[in-house]
Order: structure tokens, then C-alpha cells, then sequence
């Protein structure tokens, strides 16, 4: 990002204008469309801190430059005028917190179970940390991003899941009136996915079916997830069959099939109620390709694969 | 609060009315003169949990009523038009997770020798705990309440208070922006004392400092100090020499005399600095009266100490 | 209203905090409630003078205090953030003028026969005496009150109540834009009720018609009458059955069993009509208690007879 | 003006197209050079009733078709953009009530002297009567007049002219907020001249020096002035001696040498003052002329003396 | 237009001043209920340039005054707050440069053949010349006009009349957005009459069809046609037969009954068309008498021929 | 520009994703940097027709694959927020019409003497032709283009160069106004370079005079240059000397050396004077390479000559 000084230095590039030409016709049309739209990013936990790394959570310093470059694209797509709202998760890294300090995890149906305990330490992780060190990667570059949680003006009103799970949550509701103003403000907003009840009662929901409940509420443009697979594969273990574009349809028929599974599960999902409530696309991209955001919304070829209503 | 319903039952209470009329005309001219004006309080951890309490840090019984209350108060100075802006610490609570996670703490001249684990165990219990606590009991009343860090849109540039305490910061400049935009919404901004430098590492500041700083930046009309005292005594040790009204000058003189100790250090130091930079009131009050905010703000003797330039 | 100074002198009150600072907590949410509400309020033309009184209709010294508490009300509500609009009438001042000018009375169903004389003097003493009187005693906390007719911006449209009585109307229709505007510039408008027709002709109208008109046409929240009795009685003769909360079925019912007679008929009608027209609650308070303005808006017990839908 | 319907009947007139279409030229550029130019008008109270009328103080049939020209007039340059403001007396109204109440008139140095009684009927006379007639007669045209008197909102702060006459005030200050807020919502106001002290206590003034006043705090762009005489003479008692323009030089010297004379000087002398201070043009207008206002306004020759700084 | 300085000189005219006052009152309703109006007025090509002048087009020096006199008025009626437009032609222009350049003009059913060489000319002599002069005559009163085409933002979309006649073209669409934003902005939009195909082809199109099209787009109060003839007659070879009023049911008899034929008839046909889909007025003038539009517009017995839904 | 649907065919471009993806991150912070920044581009009118082509310079294939390529690059500016104003010449097709209507050249030290007859023709060109060909161009994307000349509001003020060259102008002021209001609406002005004085008398003048005044006046971020050249050489005669970065001393100095000569002094001094003047960076490009205006604003390397303060 030199485009402060507009002095040039240093040889012509070799690469061929015309091509450069061609990338600029081709991504500007793109810049103009996607113009004060909202764009909900779900930014995986996983890239964020390696459970093994020394260290009380630190973040390693592979994760560091992917938080980096990831962070410049949010702040390229807003200084472009658009509205990215960042949700994430942090299970790595709540996992690490609760070993260090002696809690056991129970699970059920995949589910981690959550007392009180439990619960507190999460929100100290997701809040205080995870959502932090966002923050911090985007705001070297200015004043932009504001850290949320579900709690903040009752954002994210939940519900439990089940009264086995403890307080596991579900989106009841969302109110997105302090997203939208942030956004109006030219802020960043970052959400950590607590929500609360309406006795003031926390819950810990998971974060790509807040994304998606979010992208609804706010009306958003697209959806996007940043995993660490390259796209939707046809057949999971072909990765030629990877798919450039599917219908909600085709996702729902994927999870029926059972081609969908594990964590890919509430990202489908998400992706297809998203698009069938009016969310324009949604895209489930290599959040490992640098720069997998531009590449995604500023080409016509794009890098994942993208959901059509 | 119960005024929605607008029906009456039950008997006329035997207080004279003369007197709830003389108080009502002693009241309303305050409320009309704070008025859209900004209301810094500074709420402390001590009120908040009790370290020697069982369990992780859960609020006790007597702290949870305190905080309803605060929270009461706060909700109401926002429902009458005043900007209230609560800046909180959480001390004991950091003193907690540390003896939990088996962390030896360390001091120098009184300040906690704050290393690169310190800090994130600082970071997640006031951003992910003691923030999140006062959020949720305002927001009980209503989607008011936004927690931030000095963090979000680089609210708070921190700069090394020395070497040798590592990552504990001074204030070294506030954007209050992000404050001021919350606030024109009719939100409450709660904000955990966490700063940062352009590079994006993060410093713990102490509470009482930052509100002062945050009132001056604001160009708030009181800076208000919560604590588990009275007020302020001209003789520490005599009950009876509680002083109603001090000017900047008195304060900077019971520093100076060594009357002031301890954490009423940076609290009487705050208070004479913002007074001098053009707040117009600071107020030292006793945290455990019920209502103290109310009672100090709207009527014509107040509860505290009141400072003047 | 010494908040001004905002500095402290004498001692404490020995009034227990606790209990004033429940009356705080009481009024503070109706202050919230009734913020940018109209409120409508007749205003007695017998608390302003005494016809007895010696002198052209000048001020007697307990209706000068009378009338400075209630214009001192009237200013803390429109410095909270109400819109108070003030209606008068002065039967008592048009009677003593009309003595001195040796102009004999005449009454048909105790409704003044009003010729061209009568009207003239009458629109002196309303709009020329009592309405200035008024205006000049809000005027001494500042540039607030500003007198109308409803000749101005043709504010009352009126029509001949019956050819027998001449110039006394009716109201046929109410233009409140003049008033709204007022309000919202923070003025307190105050209404002498002269209506016009059409060809510009005057008439005299009873200003608890009229106050419920205004009340109606402007969608005021509350409408109040200021009477020399404490309230309504279920039985007029029996001081202790006192109603603290009547419908608008009740009063109907009242009139219709002659319960409410003489001057309280229109006032008990224009409570029930504007009520039932949308006006949240009608009132009927004693104004010689002083501050019942306050007392009736502010506190959950109030001190008059309220009326609902 | 029957430009509402835009029908044609009858025959076209007469009259010279070429002479009419040069009228039409002449006149357009002053609408254009007067839009949202304040106009103050003082307009004398001897056009508005004859003392020696019978009946108590109404309007004749010939002061009555005056008062309904005038009113046509200013409802005209209102309907253009123009903003008139109505200045008015009532000296010989005030006397036809006070001979009638029996209230012995004096006089010092040519000024009435005023006690409470008097004042009380001078400002029943000027703000219920006077006023009114002048509001009522605009309105016929539409819900446009608000009558005011210099008590509104603090209008005209007045100071006593001399202890010897008693409440005869002097204009200590203009505050035009309310006048200029009237004007700004498409209101004509028309000013009653009773100022008061900070106490409440009211005063009779010159209405002569009030419209002065009025025109040079709200920077108007004239002020003029309805007599009825046809303007200044050079020499009073020549009627060739008519001046078409002079400068407040001129009228300050007229007044020296005693050229301008008895209810003239206050006339002359607001003039001076209001061009000095920077209205752009005064004007002293034979109210007599059927629609004077238009003529001196809308065409080169004008019809009366202006007056230039 | 001498309202700049506002000093008098020389004798008061003659002229009756009841006459003046008369014609002042006739016409300020008429300014009044024109303002922030549209009026679309089509100036003929006729009167701008004579086909047999020496010299490329040279503008003589009747026509010259008679542009200018125009020129005045629009510049008064846009002075007085009301906004015109102005759409021309150019015929005997364009007839002449085809002449010049040796172009034979071929004609079909009284429509001038137009191949790709005759538009060229026909565009550049319209907008390059025709246009020019009136924005020139127009503008030596202040910076006000602004020519436009129908290509201009896409103003008027065009479509082939018959493939016969080339690039002849009817209006197909008019959005007036561009019209409406120089109105809105004080200016003088003036109109050549060449439209466009959405492949950007152009279209000459007849200017009364195009004036018509744009009345009724922008929602115009007025659409007035300046001619060389005094109006409409009910028998053509008859000058005592000029209609004053019309109603668009006589003018669609008058082309049926070929009462109207020649170029009247895209007049006749425009103004029925206009004030059937909500013009409120057709007006036919004769534009060679000296500001008839002032005339008709601003006096009740008008100029020329109005016509009415 | 096929972003419109966001549907993908076809199989991903061979190209680096890498290479994208850095172009994407340099292009981002230009389109940022230049948001609302207005960029003066002079088109020359070489490029818009071909003297020698057949036809009443009728634009040939060539000329118009340019203009569409050109037309399209102004309206991707104006899609990412930024203001392009065009300015033109059309030398070429002037002196084509001449010859056509037999109209001999005559120059004076290279510059065309101009009498009335050359001018007229002049202006139809400039205004009828040359300028409709590029806002049909521009506008077959959406109605964005509006023609302009230097009359319309007065744009250009105009004085003559000398008496021996007729009506060959000087710029004497540019009033910016209605460019600032039609890019403040969206649009794209396109200027053709008439000016006059303020009698109405139109002067042709120099478009790259022209494109720096205006760049000037309006505060322009860019003036940009479209020549057929390469750019600035440091020795005309070697291509391989082509300089990439300049200052204005360096380009006076150019001029001053007779380095720079011919049609490239107008453009050289142009830049001098605008980046003297505030415009931040002067740009002398090559029109012929495709995207030219795009390589060249949004690559760190650009394609052209810059011009440094």
C-alpha cells in the first residue's frame, strides 16, 4: 500500500500491460457493485493460534502473517467502500485455556459440554483475546476496527441448545443496529459469537451459524468462509472434483447425502439458508491463498466456490 | 421503574408531599443542566468480585446487587439525556486468574511487574470478564451498553510506563470518536483499560488514569470516582473531617502533604488534573451507598466530595 | 433552581439519603417517558384574581404566588424536555371590567349573553390582561412564553354556539401548526381562547373546551386541569371519596347522574372525550397545592384525580 | 386576486399591452432584489380607529376599508417571499378607553403620564384590541398573522423613561429570535409595543422607536412608515416642498432646525438611526394612497420620501 | 431592470398611480402561484435566423432584439423564482448549411429525409449553433443558462419515425433528471432537440412533439409555444375569430375538422396531449410582440390563446 | 465489464493467482487515495476522426474502437467514486468542415486567424459534432455524459489573444461551478473549448490551455494528458530516453531549451502552471495503449510522463 507518496521509483514491471490492463476492467465493475455493501467474513479459529505452540496462546508466527495479510484485505475492501463485518470463533484456543487450567472437556454428539465455568472461560478467550488480536492486526493500519460481542446492544439474543449442553446457545434473535453503525461510521466491527439471554444469562453459540444468522439480519451482500480446505468438493477425497459454483439446493442435498460433514456441516448450512433469505452469494474459500478475499471478490474467476440462491 | 404503565394502586405514601415537591424543584434544574452533557464515572473492580471468593471469579451475591444498582443508576442518567461513559479496572480479578493458572506475581514501587503472559491474562479478564460483567447488567434494562478496550479504533495510544514493568502503559494519547459516536446513539460506552502502541502491542493502564484522561479528551462536564470510601477526609484518619467541596489546588497539596495515599493517589491526581483542562466538576463518592450516583447529581448536597478548579 | 452554581454550602440534609433517593428513582423514568410529549394544561382564570379585590382587576398577593409556582412548574417541564401549552380563560376579570365599564350582565342557562360590547371587552381582558399576565410570569426564567389567541394563524375556528347568546362559540375546528412550532422551538405557548370564523369575525369560547380541543388536535400526551377542588368525588358532598383513577366510561356516567355538576361538567367532558381521541390521560388536579403539577406527573402516587381511556 | 382559478372571462382591457408589459419589466427585479428581505411597517394607530367614534372603539367603515387595503398589501408581499413584519400603536384607542373607565388623562412635556391603571389599559387596549384588529383583518386571507407583543419570548426589554411618567419605557434591548423564527416559517408578525424589565414589570413605548428598534436588530432590509401625510416637505407648509429622497443627514438636520415637528420626529429620527445602522433604505409613505406599499416598493418613482444611509 | 441601485431620479411618471397599483395587484398572485414551477416554452427557429440573410446563418438585427427580448423574459420569470426551460428548433438553419455544403434536401409527406450527412449537419448547426445563440443571448444577464441535447445523460430516447425517412425519430422515453437538477440549482436549461437509440445512434426530432414530451415528463405547470401568429383562431382566415380559451377536446376537433393544419398541428396535438396527462396549461402565443410571455403569464387577460384540460 | 450477474463459465485463467493478487493490493490503495478526487483529461481530437477519411468527417473504425476504449476507462473512474472532467479540441474537424464549405485557412505564427465565419464554423464542430461524439461514446454505458461548452453559466470568460488573429481567445477566468455541480451529481462533463466575453461574444481557444485552467479552478488531484506519444523525452529524438517522473522546473526548462516544441508546449506548460498551482501531479500519456488512463492512475510503474510540483 504505497499509494501515499505517488512518486515511482525502481524499473517498469517486465509483466505485460495488456494484462494488467485486462485484471483492471475486470476488477473494477466488481469494486462499483459490491459498493456500501455489507460483506459477513467468518475468520476461522483455527488459522488464529496453534493449540501445540508454547506459550499461553500466543500466536505463532505462520498464523501471525496469514492474521496479517487477511487484516489488509479487510482494510483494502473497506477503503474501497465496502462493509466487511469479521465473525469469529476460537475453540483451539479455549481448549488450550481450559488445559492450562486443569478443567476437563466433556462432549456430547460432538458438542462441548459447558457449565458455568466452562462458559466464563470461553468468553474469556473469544472476547478477550481472539477478538483482540484481530483488532489489533487491523487497527495497525488505522483507527477502523471495534471489537464486539453478542452482547453489546443486545445484538445476539440466544436460547440454550439443550439443558444437557449447559450454555451451548442457539440465535434466538439479531439486532444489527450497532453493526450498521459501525459500518455507517466507516468502522470495522468485529464479533465474537457470546450472545445472551434476556435475564443477562451468557451463552456460547457457534460462530459460522452466527455469521450466517448476522449476513441475514443485516442484509448483507455475501457470506464468506475462510476455511483451511480449497472450496466444496464434489467428492471429498477428489480434490480435481472441487466446485466453482452450487445452488443452496446442492448444498442441501450435499448434507442429506452426507458428502457434507463435520465442521463443513454448519458452514453449508448457514451458506444455503443465507442465499434463500437474500444474502446475494455466498463463497466457502482457502482462507490459505494470500489475499483469497480480493482474488474472490474482485475476479471473474474467483478462488473457492461460490453458493447461488 | 415502574413508570410504563401509567396506572396507580395501592395508598398515597404518608410522606409529605411538600417535601417530594421541594426535592422534585431541587432536582430538575440539575437534570436539566446535564443535559447531553458526558458523565465519565469510574467504577472499581474492588465493587465487582471478591478475589477470596470460591470459584472463578463469580460475583458474589452482595458485589451482583451492587453492580444492578450502578447499572440502575446508569441506565437512568442515560434515560434523562446525560452521556454516561463507565470506565472500569478489575485488579483482584487479574489476581485471581494468576493464582489459578499458577502464575507467581511480581511488583515494583507498588505496580505489577506485567510480562507478555501477565498481559493476556490482564487482557481476557478485563475485556473478556470484568467488561462483559457491567455490559450485561446494563443491558438487562435495554440494548444500551457497548464494551470496548482503548484497543477498538485505537481509542487509547499507550506508551511503556518503563523498562522494567514491561507491557504496564501510560496514556500517551486519546481519540475519543469512537466514545463520542456511541454516545450521540444513546449508547453507554463501557470501557476496559487496555491500550496500544502503533505497532499494535498492547499495555494494561491504570483505571483511574484513563478516566481522567478520557473525561479531558471528551471535554466531559464531571469525572465521577466510585470508591469503597466516603470521600475525601482532611485528616485521614478522623471520620468526622469528610470534606464536602476541594478545589485542584487543595488536591494537589494533600498529594504533595502525603494525606492522599495509596490508590486514592491517581484518583485525586485524575481529579485535579481534569479540572485544570477544563472538566468542569470531579466528584470522589462512596461506592456502597445505594444510588450515590443519583443522589450526587441531583440534589443540591450531594454524597461526596465534589472538586473544583 | 440554584443548580447553577453548582458549589455547596450549609449543612446536609438531615432527610434520610435513602429515602431521597427513592423518590429519584421514582421520577426519573417519567421524566424519560414524558420527554417531547404535549402536555395540555387549563389553567383557572379564578386562581389569577380576585374579583373582590380592590383595584382594576390587579393581581392580589396570594394569587401572584399562586401563579408564580405554577409558572415555575411550568419552566421545569419545558427545561426537562415536555411541551408544555398553557390554556386560560378569566371569567372573574371580564365580569370586574365589564362592572366598571357600567355594562349589566346577562346570563341565559348560565352561558353570558355576549354582544358586540361584551365580545370586545372580553378579547381585552383575555388576550390583553390575563394572557400577559401569565406570559410575564413564565418570562422571568427566560425568553419562553409566547401569548396566542386563536385568531392567530387562525389557530380556533369557531361558529356561533346559538344566535340567542351572540358571540360565544364553539369550536368548529383547530389548526395547531402554530402551536407545534412553538413547542418545537422550545417556547411555551399560551392560549387566550378567542376563536375567529371564516369572515374574521371573534368569538368567545370556554377554555376547558377548548383546552380539550387543542389537547386532541395537537395529540398531547396528558391533559390537565388546574381546579380549586382537590379532585373528583364519587360523592361531591364526601371529601374522603376522593378518585384517584376514573375511565372515561366513569365520567360519562358521572355527568349523566348529575354527580359532576357546574363548572366541572365541561372539564369532566373534555377529559373524557380527549381520552377517548387518543390523549393518553386526562387529569383533574387541586391547584392550590403547590407544585401539583410536578407531584402529579413525576411521582407514581400523584395528587389529583387521573383519568384513562 | 383571482389567480387561482386561471380561467379568462370578460374582455381584455383597454389599456396599452406595451404599457403594462413595461410595468411588469419595471417591477420584477424588485421582487427578485427584495425576496427574504425583512420589511418592518410601522402602521399608525390613527388609521385604525377614530376617537370620536361612537360605540366602544370600533372600526369605522372607512378606517376598516384602510385597515383592509393595508392587510391585502402585506398579505401580498408575504404570497412574493418578502418578509413584513407589522409594527402598531393605538394612542387615540387607549384615550377613547380611558375617558370611558373615567381615568383622568395627564401629561408632562407631551408624553402620557402612566400608572399601573394606565398601563393596565394601554396594554388591554394595544395587545387585546388593537392588535387583534390587525391580525383578524390579515387573516382573513389565510391562517398568517401572529400577533406578538414586545413580552413574548422576551421580545423588547424596556427600561422607564423618567420616574415622573411612570411605566413609559424606553427599548433597552431586542431580542428578534421569536420575530425572525415567525418570519422564517412563513408568518406574518404584528408587534404590539409593550416591553418589559428583567422583573416582569411592563412598559408603553413609542411604537415609532420600537419599529427603529425592531428593523435595526433583525436587519431589515426597510423600514417604513404609514402617516398620513404624504411625505417629507423641505418646507412643511408647501406641498410642492414634497422630497422624493433624502439622506438620515438631511433628516438629522430637519430635526435640529425644527423643520420636522411633533409626531413627525420620532418618524425622522428612527429613520436616521435604522439607515445609519445599517437597514439599506427607509420610507415615509402617505398610508392614505391605496396600496402605497406596492407602489413604493415595486416601482421606480415610488410614491413617498425614501431615505438613504 | 434598474432595481440595483434604488436611487430616484427624474419626474414620477404620469401613468395613474390607481392604474399601477391595479396591475401590481393583478399580478404578485400570479408570481406567487408560479413559483418553483416548471414553465416549458418552445422558441421558434423562425425567429431566430432568416434562410435568406446574407452571411452562414448570421443572426439579423430583428431577430437579434427580438432573442434578446426573450432572453429577458425568462431570465425575470427564472428571477421571480419560477423555472423555465427552453426547447427550440432550427429548421431554416439547417436548410441553409445544406444549401452552403451543396446537400440537395429531399423531402416525404412534408418530413425532410435524413441520411447520416443531413443529421451530422442537422446536430451540429442545432446544437453547435442554434442552441449557442440563445444560452449567449440568455447569458449576458449572469451565469443561468446551460444548453443541453437530448443526448445529454440520456435525456430523450429516440426511436426511427419510418425506415423511409432515415434518422428521423420520435421520442420514445424523456428522463428528465438532468432537467430537473439545473432547475433545482437556479440555472436555465436549453433544450436542442436531438435524442438518442440506446446503441447511441442520434435522432433529429420535431421540437414542439420533443417541448410537449418534456412538459409532461418533469410535470411541468405550463407549456407555452412562441409563434409568428396571434394565437388560435376558430375560423383560420378570420383575425376576429382568436379563441382566448380552449379546452383540449376543441383542439383535437380542430385537427380532425383540418380547422388546424401545417405546423400548428404538432402544437395544437402537443398541448392537447400535455394538458390531458396533467400540464395545467397550454398557452399559443404570438412571439413577436415585445415580452408576451410576461403578458400572459403574469396579467389576467393574457395574450394569446390558453388552453385548458 | 461483465460483473453484472456474478455467474462464472469457463475454466480459471492460467495466470499466477499470486501476480493477481498483487495487483489487485496496489490497485486498492489508488482507488482509495483518488475517491472524489476530480481528474482533468484532455482528449485530443487527433484521435476522434481522420482528416483524410471519407465522408463529412464521419469517424472512422479505428478512431472509434479508441474513443469506445477511452469511453469506457472515463466511466470505470467515475464508478469507483472518482470525478473525470473531459476537455476537447477537434482541430482536424474544423478545418475538414472548412474545406467543405470552401472556406480557405489562413495562420498567423501557427495559429488560425479566426474571423466571424470561421468561428461559427468552429463552434458547430466543437459543440455539434466533436463534443456529441464523445457523450454518445460515454453514454451508451448510462446517462452519465453532459456537453458542455465555455458558455454555458459562463464556464469560461474569454478574452482576445490579438486583434490580428479575430476571435481566437485567451482563458480570462473559468467559474467552475456548473462542472463541481454535475460531478457532485454523478455525471461526466465533457467541455468543449468555446469561451466568451461578457457581451456574449464567443472565442475558440487552446484545449490543453483550457484543460489547465480548468484543473486549476476546480482543484483538481490530476491533469492528464492523452497524446499520441509515448510521453515526455529527454531527447526528442530517442525513444529510449523517455522520462518516467518530472518537476515543473523541469518542464519550463524543457520549453526554454526548445526540447519541448510544437503541440506538445500548450500540454508542457499547462502542466507546469496546474502542479504550481495545487494540482497535485501532471500526466502526459500515450492515448494509444489500451487503458491507458487506467494503467496509469492505479499501477505504482503508470505508462506515461509524471509531473511532479
Amino acid at each position: 500500500m504505497n499509494a501515499g507518496t505517488g512518486t515511482r521509483a525502481g524499473p517498469r514491471p517486465a509483466t505485460d500491460a495488456r494484462k494488467r490492463a485486462a485484471l483492471l476492467v475486470e476488477a473494477l465493475p466488481y469494486i462499483r457493485r459490491f459498493r456500501d455493501k455489507v460483506i459477513v467474513v467468518k475468520y476461522g479459529g483455527n488459522a488464529l493460534g496453534d493449540a501445540g505452540d508454547a506459550g499461553a496462546g500466543a500466536v505463532g508466527s505462520g498464523e501471525a502473517a496469514a492474521l496479517a495479510s487477511f487484516a489488509e484485505d479487510v482494510v483494502l475492501l473497506r477503503s474501497v467502500g465496502m462493509g466487511p463485518v469479521v465473525v469469529h470463533g476460537g475453540g483451539p484456543q479455549i481448549g488450550e485455556l481450559m488445559r492450562r487450567l486443569g478443567k476437563e472437556a466433556a462432549f456430547r454428539d460432538g458438542l462441548r459440554v459447558t457449565d458455568a465455568e466452562t462458559l466464563e472461560i470461553a468468553r474469556m478467550v473469544l472476547v478477550g483475546k481472539v477478538n483482540r488480536d484481530i483488532v489489533s492486526a487491523i487497527n495497525v493500519h488505522g483507527p477502523l476496527a471495534v471489537g464486539l460481542s453478542g452482547e453489546d446492544a443486545n445484538l445476539i439474543t440466544a436460547a440454550a441448545h439443550s439443558p444437557e449442553l449447559g450454555f451451548v446457545g442457539n440465535v434466538h434473535d439479531v439486532d444489527p443496529t450497532i453493526v450498521s453503525r459501525l459500518l455507517a461510521e466507516g468502522l470495522i466491527p468485529v464479533l465474537a459469537t457470546i450472545g445472551t439471554d434476556e435475564s443477562g444469562q451468557a451463552y456460547n453459540i457457534n460462530a459460522d451459524t452466527v455469521a450466517g444468522a448476522v449476513a441475514q439480519a443485516i442484509g448483507a451482500e455475501k457470506l464468506i468462509f475462510l476455511t483451511n480446505v480449497e472450496g466444496l468438493r464434489a467428492d471429498p477425497s477428489d480434490p480435481a472434483s472441487l466446485l466453482r459454483q452450487v445452488t443452496a439446493a446442492d448444498l442441501e442435498r450435499m448434507v442429506a447425502d452426507g458428502v457434507a460433514v463435520g465442521g463443513m456441516v454448519p458452514k453449508v448450512e448457514a451458506c444455503a439458508q443465507a442465499v434463500r433469505a437474500g444474502v446475494a452469494r455466498g463463497h466457502i474459500l482457502d482462507g490459505r491463498v494470500p489475499h483469497a478475499l480480493l482474488l474472490e471478490l474482485f475476479t471473474d474467476a474467483g478462488v473457492g466456490t461460490m453458493v447461488l440462491p
